[in-house]
Formats: structure tokens, sequence, C-alpha cells
């Protein structure tokens, strides 16, 4: 079984720190779990370098973040026995962007999953909406640990239960058993 | 100036022959304009290799496929004066995904640039609905392209004018305009 985390070197999404969230790691790239998944299995795919703009990668960074896309997608399609995948950056705060530092989604499908929510395309405008607003979420979750009482002030804070970001033991949970996941991907 | 089309040897979208629309070319990847952009400067870039998941490409396909996309990107931000780019892949049926051939939309963002269409998250949402289906549209050009016609039975096919396809002048004088212009991106 991989150790938990999978580094002890600080790792950071933008300015949040996330080494506990990574479930995936290469020299160059990482990949975390959600704090507000849009679907089950929505993860995030991120070069170790914080830049805003895909633009700034170099040619090393951007075949290694998409070789790990494509290996992390192939293990959130199988674990969460989907037909398809979204894959979507936003590059640049007029795309949509929250965090300033390229990240991208990859959200498990199947047909008819986003039917009780408004139907297949719903899962972009989510994406760009306040449910996938990951900047957001983040920055809420560093405010509450902050000024303390987590579970008090989250409660408080958002009524809608769906809307709640997930506590850190379960996405700690749930990167170190996609990690284990990772482990079953040869190349 | 680069010749037109860039390549003599006949290139494919899915099924559908798109040689004259192809405005960049390396050993493994394309890059085509689009029959019905979304904005424009939406376009798309393909694998040579005509397979319908990111899953079934090589290394190497990753790689060009992306690093491809970074340079087109670089370009159509300039070219079109944009402030961002949303970079979208819909891997699989379920996902959206129209045409049976792995394509990476580049679309380019500025601030408001939907605000007369419903707002920014609309951009996702028409990617996967009528508007954006890709497939949908090339099958009715291949359509009329046999029956003969094109103006008369598109006119009457499509009363939306907004909906359209554009005629293949339109999309090959792009492609000239568009391959001139990648010339001028220094890696």
């Amino acid at each position: 079984m991989p150790p938990h985390p999978l580094t002890s070197t600080p790792l950071h999404f933008g300015p949040f720190p996330i080494t506990s969230q990574i479930f995936h790691l290469t020299p160059l790239t990482f990949a975390l779990v959600n704090l507000k998944p849009l679907l089950p299995g929505h993860v995030l795919v991120c070069p170790r370098r914080v830049v805003p703009r895909l633009s700034q990668l170099s040619a090393s960074e951007i075949s290694d973040l998409f070789l790990t896309v494509q290996r992390v997608s192939r293990m959130i399609e199988r674990v969460y026995a989907a037909d398809a995948l979204n894959v979507a950056i936003q590059d640049g705060v007029a795309a949509g962007q929250s965090v300033p530092h390229v990240h991208a989604h990859v959200i498990p499908r199947s047909s008819g999953d986003m039917e009780a929510r408004g139907g297949g395309d719903r899962v972009y405008e989510m994406l760009e909406g306040e449910e996938g607003d990951v900047g957001g979420a983040l920055r809420e979750v560093e405010r509450v640990r902050r000024e303390g009482d987590a579970e008090g002030k989250r409660g408080f804070a958002k009524p809608d239960a769906e809307r709640l970001p997930r506590s850190m033991q379960e996405m700690e949970e749930e990167a170190r058993f996609l990690a284990q996941e990772m482990e079953k991907e040869v190349d």
C-alpha cells in the first residue's frame, strides 16, 4: 500500500496546501481529490509548478501533465464504472479559472448520470458556476481553519448540505484509496 | 506563405474528409477550423490516427497532441485578442462526444464575451447542446454534398441563420489565414 501522504514536501494548489489530498505524484505533476466534486470521482491534475496559464508550461511539463491526465483518467473510469470522461481546463480568469494554477478537471461520466440534475450539459454549467468554484470552496476552508471551529462555522455558512465542502478526513481517505488504485494502472 | 491545403494526404476527422480545413500539421497531430464555431476562433486539435478515446493514444501521440494544443492556443489567443481559453475534451459518447475521434476544443475567451448569450458558463452548455454538435453539422454538410444543391438545401434545413454551418470557402480562407499566423509562433 502506498504511504500517505505520498510526499513530505509541501505541495500547493495555487495558494492552498493540499499535500494530503494528493493521490498521484510524478516528477512534474500531481493529481488531487476535489473539495467539492461535481460528480463522484471528479479529480484535478496539476503541474507541480504554480503557474496560472498553459502557455507558461515547458514542453516537459505539458507532456507529463497530459500523460498523467491519461493515466488518471483510465483509473477513474475503471474505479467509478464510467463510460466516458470530461477533461476540461479553464485557462485564465475569463474562462472561469478560480485558482491561479493550471488544473485539468477529470470528470467520469455515464449515460444519464446528470438527468436528475438537469441533463448532461449541466456538468459544464456547474463547472463555471458556484458549485464548481474550487477557489471559493478552498478559501472557505482556509478561513475556517484559521478561525477554528470548523464544523460549527461550516454549518452556519452554507445551509445547503449538498454544497458543503467535504471534510479533510473524507478527502484523505479517498486520496489513500485512489493512490492504491493508481498502482494497478500499467502504462 | 504556407501552401493550402498543407498536405496532399487525405486526412479525416472521424469519417469526414477535412484536409482543406486544416491549418496546422505535425507528425502525429492536426488542427482544423470549425464548421460551427461557438465563438470566433473556436478550433479543434486532433491526433492524426482516428481513435475515439484518449486512453487509446500512445505516449508520443498524447505529448504531440497537447504540445500542439499549447501552440495553437497561444496563436488563437493572440489573433482573437482573447484573455483566456477553454480547452475541453468530450472523451466518449456519455461525455457529449459527437464525432468518434479524439478532439480538443480550443475556445478563446474574453471577459463578458458571452453576456449577450446568457453568461460565461453558456459556452459549455452550447458545447454539449445542438449548437456545439460538430458531428451533426458535419453529417448535414456531407448529406448536402452527396445530394448537391448545397446552398438551397442548407437554407431549408435550418431557418435560424446563426446555426447555419459555414461555407467550405469561408473555412478554407480561415485555415489559410491561421496557417500563416501559426508560422509566427516560436516554440
